[in-house]
């Protein structure tokens, strides 16, 4: 099991925690002495999880939280710096670590369940594409989110692809091309997380927000999910025709039957456990 | 005429009302003890009167409304379940509405004059997906929108399509996933209205709107609108390709000659009826 | 050259003028009679300008600014009217003047470096359209941004595939259809530019806001605004996989060597000339 891998090679603390409240997952990057850096291991470890989530019947949601001031650095600097004295000077494991840290994000796009992000802190380079890549994202008024590869020589390329899929042109371009922090209110305004609360409360708001969508069909959910991502993708012919053939599919599910017919009656639906 | 088709086989009021101001075809939802669900008379109804519209020179401009408390709750549940006792279990029958109230929404896109929808109270699921497909929309402060077919089972995946063309992604996600309604000052906010005015003025601001898009040529908003949806699904060298042809052909046509001329001599243009 | 080519034919002043500002290049619409109109000389002038631009390696941002009360109110009206008694009635004049303004906006997207628009005045037409075609736009609060073609019988065809690029779908729609001019600061919350700042003090904030980014460095703004535009046409999947060569080749890159050394070791880094 990848907790337990993660857990279990040293006396330190792991570096990626898991906690199960109710339905959710919470996931905690725990690494606050290096600002949450997406190192390899952390990559990896966050990878195992979602894999794991994916599978567990009994996980209907996510939270991807993170302890100390900031959420995440992004990719560990260091450490790709050491494997400089590679013979390749480092080219394989950069792009390794590059192509590793972009199925990571595209796990959580297509993992088949609502994933929500709790940031409390700064979330740079690719942790704001962590953030960017989350169905849902909550954050803390202290919350802060930043591109700023460009100040270190580094464009945030992954990073924009997740970010320029959520905010408009001009406001990534702003983003990437100055490196400047955004603060959580004018992010929210631009499109890249949904709420802002109270510092200190953005975890318990994102489990409450991930425990909500939680109380759906999570067969229901799971269909949304992929579909929305899905036709994103296709022209609007082509969108809706798919769509409509995944309308009807849901049509015929167990959990729309149930579900529709208990609106009908006015009582409350059971779901089947997916 | 579907119209009088729709009027014509019972003493009840007509499910849809066809109301003519100057160059303006009103369409106003009128099933409100059914909170204007999409029905398949409704959206036959709103089809055939598009159709209608399309080819009826003397209308420069549509408007959709609602009478009632509800703008449109979306498809008719109880029609949909009343076909589980199909041999097939209905699908045949969900199939075939998806795709009509598919070919529907895209009516609204494919129209070759402006439609603005006139918001009075909450649009859902297929409701908002109308919203969301209309050129323009006007909505009353007292209106609010919601995808909430998770609730029962049932993505709002049709109305995604269209939701997700006007919002940024996190919003959209948020709609669907937790269902909850946003408000009318929200939604402008996240791009899926255009403006909100005081709750019993949104129709005859609809209308105002519509008729001042009426004064202008109909062949060059006619030009306009198909290629706005068509460049946007383009990539960017493809849309100035396309883009730069269709300017050329609006210059050759009598109505820049006769707009442009008007310009510089500062005189009012006399348009050429389409 | 071509800022010489625009200033030598006669002693009026001449209609594109360049300064430099340090790395900066200021490029000034000076035909403020004309509301600085995009005429075929101007738009001749700035695209040389922008070639020229693009191999100088002195030059690290270009700002976009004019002189008068508009910014630029598009193309020039009465020179493509008195191209109507061609023999053709001016179908191929106005086919090279779509072609060449869509080329030379397309130029400012290409360019290897910042593009930043300073707006003083009115943006309309082809004028809104540049300013939707640069990274980034810096406007007065004075300033605002219209689309009127339709009100001329010739629909912004081409400024709509930079402004539907920027502007979510119906707001895009309603300055397209009404034509109606929308102030900097309802500009700004559509996405259209990223600041609003004091009258008579856009142009130094879009020369401070490209000095700002002419110190990163010039190969790695480059790398990264070539890729922000492809990415942006590509699917999820195809996008990562490129985005994650790009970062790749990158690091590999003296410029990120010497920048995340410089970051490690809390020292300036110094970039190479590019």
């Amino acid at each position: 099991m990848s907790a337990q891998a993660a857990r279990a090679p040293s006396p330190q603390p792991p570096i990626l925690l898991r906690e199960t409240i109710g339905p959710i997952a919470v996931l905690t990057l725990n690494r606050p002495a290096a600002r949450n850096s997406l190192s390899q291991a952390m990559i990896a470890s966050l990878h195992a999880e979602l894999n794991e989530i994916r599978d567990d019947k009994a996980v209907r949601g996510v939270v991807i939280a993170a302890n100390g001031r900031a959420f995440s650095a992004g990719h560990d600097m260091k450490e790709l710096t050491a494997r400089r004295t590679d013979p390749d000077r480092g080219r394989a494991f950069f792009a390794e670590m590059m192509n590793a840290c972009s199925a990571m994000m595209q796990a959580v796009v297509h993992l088949p369940k609502p994933v929500v992000a709790a940031v409390q802190g700064i979330a740079t380079a690719a942790g704001c594409q962590l953030v960017a890549s989350c169905d849902l994202a909550i954050a803390s008024e202290a919350a802060s989110f930043a591109t700023p590869g460009v100040d270190i020589g580094l464009f945030c390329s992954t990073p924009m692809v997740a970010l320029s899929r959520n905010v408009p042109r001009k406001q990534a371009m702003e983003m990437l091309l100055t490196g400047e922090p955004v603060p959580a209110t004018r992010a929210r305004e631009i499109g890249l997380i949904n709420r802002v609360v109270a510092a200190g409360t953005e975890r318990e708001a994102a489990i409450a927000l991930a425990e909500q969508v939680a109380l759906k069909s999570a067969y229901t959910v799971k269909l949304g999910k992929e579909a929305f991502y899905r036709q994103a993708e296709m022209s609007l012919a082509d969108a809706y025709r798919y769509a409509a053939e995944v309308m009807t599919e849901n049509m015929m599910a167990r959990d729309a039957e149930e579900g529709i017919g208990a609106f009908i009656e006015k009582r409350t639906p059971t779901w089947r456990d997916e």
